[in-house]
């Protein structure tokens, strides 16, 4: 009998999501090429990693949304995929769309229910296993990004849930992670917000033998500077300044310009330079919505930096993306390699991959070729 | 008694040769700061390498340059580094400017004076180890382009002599290998000349204890693209095509303009890419010269590259550098380099310093952080 | 009754006169917005112009292409238009094909059947004018770049008819444009290649009350340089340089990957800036074939000026184009505004057309803003 | 005798003020040429504009800042000029330092001194022109930018003064205006302050036979798009979004990069496109600070626009320049050409020098070749 693994989305509808599941039924079909996935490189052929016919998909979303619908003005508007593809895997996008349900929301100080919220996630990632013989579920939050918590949460697992049960402020992201970690089961944080990025979480993780990784799905701007930031230091050329403009017009950039949700991304996205070079950089990332770009980001860096003798240079990039096209493969490739190392035993949080993520849990390497090699060691180990 | 070290500079008026030469006074003196110089990263503090006070500078020219003047017209017209610098170390540029001499030019079809001429530069060589006492010499070409020879060269260093002997056309970078490697010196080729990377100048090398390193230094465009290639291998992102322009005013660019010359340095800067990501490229390098841009370059690349799905992306950089700001400094790291490896008894072409050319001897790796790691393996051994 | 006009392209199977069918018959039907259009800009609204139902299409053409095909290739691979819209005009894009016949080549030194070459496009136009009861044709030149002629043609009607009878070399475009003009029909140069651009073709309109407009299309890099160069001139700031690099990947590309091609396109492409500065700039254009850009045009520019006191400055553009879009409707303005000007008696070169122009005949101005100023009082005039 | 005329710089000890200084010294000494000069255009001949030697400068400064110092970091530090220009003219550099005082502040609300700041100012601008002989005084709003104010100003000059009276909040440079208008000299206001942009000044001005010029500088990107904009509406293409991002490191920087001061900019930048396209525009303007830039702005650009049948294209545009070598010409410019406009009579806002600014005081025309049309008509009358 097959291995089956359940994928279960927050933010099922959104367009990371709908592309991921179009993807996946195309992948399983033979339909689409492997080109965006890293578990498809020559190197992990060996790991023992899943089919992509062994994903059943589910999640929750708070808006009512058709994946087909979602699906089809990715390929019309946003050229994305064709739009023959969406007609072809339209019956796996309803078996998907089936298995969608409400979620639950942040926890409001004061609000008392916060443990059922918990359990009421935890009963249906169960629900599902079941209904579907699932050998294990992997939890990806893919939700519109959260303002950062106004208060710092509780350290240890006890005092965590204490602070949920007496109704103190709790990020949704916290509530699925309590709740999907706590079972046991796979958690992959592909956004800035807070998710299991917690000392206390990391605690209930290993206590349930559960694993996760994130945070925040690294498939642009910050990608290219983990790039090209080691290439100054290996040539101890001094970075001035590296000022890195966004513009996208999707859902996540109305989003992310509010400002305590782009206050949360900017921190994410802040990390890897200064942690590459080694020495503070005056350093600037700005995130603005613009509505006709739809799904396509464009990032423009601006980097200043001193050379021999004092001589002043620069570097200017334009990226020009699509931001779902970059980070449908991406979750899938998290789902297959937390699977394997859930199999493989490994719990609490999966430093080893940090490439995938601009704040990496578990790890502080953020320079992608020495990310790569660890992700790399890791799957050279004994498969499961 | 202190270690003294010859420099003996292949085009000793160009604007590298006496950014270099303005550089190593600045140093030797305290002036300077360390920044650009690979040798000075705190990796390499316990290697050995040898001090900026040791090293002792000449070379060939075939112009008439004065090294004051042509620093003061780099610190005034392309600010390079501060006037004052130039009036600082003026002595220094005197006392460089006493060792240079007019050199050999190409030995063309049918000449038969080769032998004498690789015999002058020997002999110069030599003198100079006598007078300044020094303890070996390393020569670097830096040297206008030389357009690729018409025909192969022999293979083996007798046929090469042989070659030479009967008035067989051979470059004058090839000139100075001979004489270099053949006398026991170190040998570096920082341009896309022939120089050195012929199997019969690897067969003198090893022949006479010589080693030598190339070709054609990373300054620029291809130092990006080392560092940009291994995202899109890491992602399993394919590239589409990779358009490359430079537009630069300098004597260098005139040179290139020329369609041979040109047609070399293409070359040199055409293997990194493909290289890197394993198959073959759409890939085109154009070199213009613009006379008002002086020493700076323009580097512009267009790289188109396919994600999940079929999704077209694309990416565009403007790199702003100054070519001589650039170059110095790796010259001076890899004089102390080769000095190290000499005074280690490694011999031939010096696969370890690939970090620093675009077609690197000795070495297949062009992967920056890869070619990093080579270099620090190297230092990380016993110092000599 | 209502007007007929034919419209006859050159190079009928191509992308430009493929999207101007598609264009035409979706403006016919209400499918489209006139967007790209100069004259359905207000200002035009009084001017007499013909409508798109109007225009009656036909062409000469060497390949055997289906425009149906082509068009939907054009939608389905380069996103230019919906998919959709082809279906929708269907029946438009077949009877455009039944009016495609093979044409005519150039005139090679020797070949003694100029003159009927000339006779046979002049009768195929008269027997579609009889055959669709058309008020008059206009002739647009869409095809491939010829390489610019080796030796000057003659200067006078009567010299260049006797230069063709006895079998002097003799481009295609010529060929075509003597016997449109000579048939007093209007000729529309949209190519670098020669056309109508000669004295002794000036002097075939006049004769036959023929109206000719040229040349070669503005459709990007020259467009954004006949708006900017104004400005550097406006404000006294110098010009030091002005490079220009274009990368595309249709049939274009591919024929001016060719040099010969490529001068000639250089050529016409050099004129703007120097002429609007009012002295020499040190200027480069570079065309290069990215097959994988299909027709899609990145043009680069790069612009080195000077201001107060020698400070200096730059400017950087990146033009991200689909090309036929941006040629079509503008073929479509060039023939509603030749029928304009043929019905209001106008005869000769129509200078007032040189907005659509890089290297515009009868006009020298090639500022953009003072070129709608030329058109906009031409359509203020009494209309026809 | 000749004629002398004042020029009075709020902000006197900036960049731009003495960058102006420096340059109104080389000018008059023939140690400079006229590039960046509009007046200097050979249009300008016959316009009766007074010379750079007439040009008596002064102003008022709230730092204390010795011009030669200033000029010195910005020949070294920034490069705007040689460092031996700043030896060349530090006689008047000095002259012009002995002429500036303390200058007053914005009125709080609540101060009751308003009247007597006011007084002072103009005190001051009559003295300066008895004590030098001249025979009118220019006064130019140099000053760091003010957050526009909070409630709106009185619209007649009786209760703008009653306002003043009562200490009603009033910007600094409403109360310089309400001087140098009410003492009927002229007023230039380079920057995105109230300055005299409001009825009752007008009023005031037209009253005592004084003009004025204004609002906030065209000097980059706002120039770039004056011209840009009209290339898109002469074409008919539709723009979708314009996002205009600058980031700069000098005073300028710093102050923008408070948000109240920041929106008064952004404001004044923000009208040039929708102006000339004739619809409303996504447009999005942001300023950062960056400090290792200095007085070096780099603006970029992304237009998205839609071509024929909806095809989606984009153009990007990064702008190097010095702000201050930028501005300064066009300041001197604007006191040659509001002297001129005085002696032949002209009061009120001067629409005719709407080249100069981003948001024109007495003009609705944004398009820089008309902008252009409009000066070019002026000097082309009856000089004074």
């Amino acid at each position: 009998m097959p291995r089956r693994v359940g994928v279960w989305f927050l933010g099922a509808g959104g367009n990371v999501a709908t592309t991921a599941a179009v993807g996946r039924a195309a992948l399983a079909r033979g339909l689409a090429g492997t080109v965006g996935l890293v578990t498809e490189l020559p190197a992990f052929a060996g790991a023992g990693l899943g089919g992509f016919d062994e994903l059943v998909l589910g999640g929750h979303e708070l808006r009512a949304r058709s994946p087909v619908e979602v699906a089809r003005a990715l390929a019309r508007d946003e050229r994305l995929f064709p739009e023959r593809l969406v007609d072809d895997v339209a019956d796996e996008l309803a078996a998907f769309a089936a298995q969608v349900r409400p979620g639950v929301a942040a926890l409001r100080a004061g609000e008392r229910d916060g443990p059922a919220r918990v359990e009421a996630v935890r009963d249906e990632l169960a629900a599902s296993a079941r209904a579907h013989a699932l050998d294990r579920v992997v939890v990806v939050n893919l939700a519109s990004t959260e303002p950062p918590p106004e208060a710092a949460l509780p350290e240890t697992a006890a005092a965590l849930r204490a602070h949920v049960e007496r109704g103190g402020a709790t990020p949704a992201s916290v509530l699925y992670a309590l709740a999907a970690l706590g079972g046991g089961h796979g958690y992959v944080n592909f956004t800035p917000s807070t998710g299991a990025s917690l000392p206390a979480l990391e605690e209930v993780a290993r206590a349930a033998a559960a694993a996760h990784a994130g945070r925040d799905g690294k498939t642009g701007q910050t990608l290219v500077k983990s790039a090209l930031a080691p290439m100054f230091a290996a040539r101890n050329l001094r970075v001035r300044s590296w000022f890195g403009q966004n513009i996208l017009g999707n859902e996540d950039g109305r989003t992310l310009a509010d400002p305590g949700a782009g206050r949360a991304k900017a921190f994410t996205k802040a990390r890897a330079v200064p942690s590459i070079l080694g020495y503070p950089v005056d350093q600037l990332v700005r995130i603005d919505y613009v509505p006709g770009l739809g799904d396509w980001k464009v990032a423009w860096d601006h980097i200043q930096f001193e050379g021999f003798l004092g001589a002043r240079m620069s570097l200017e990039l334009s990226w020009h993306g699509a931001d779902s096209a970059l980070a449908a493969p991406l979750v899938l490739d998290l789902v297959r390699l937390v699977d394997r190392a859930l199999r493989r035993g490994q719990v609490g949080a999966l430093g080893q991959l940090a490439l995938f993520f601009k704040d990496p849990v578990g790890c502080d390497e953020h320079r992608l070729e020495r990310q790569l090699d660890l992700l790399l060691a890791d799957v050279a180990a004994e498969p499961p």
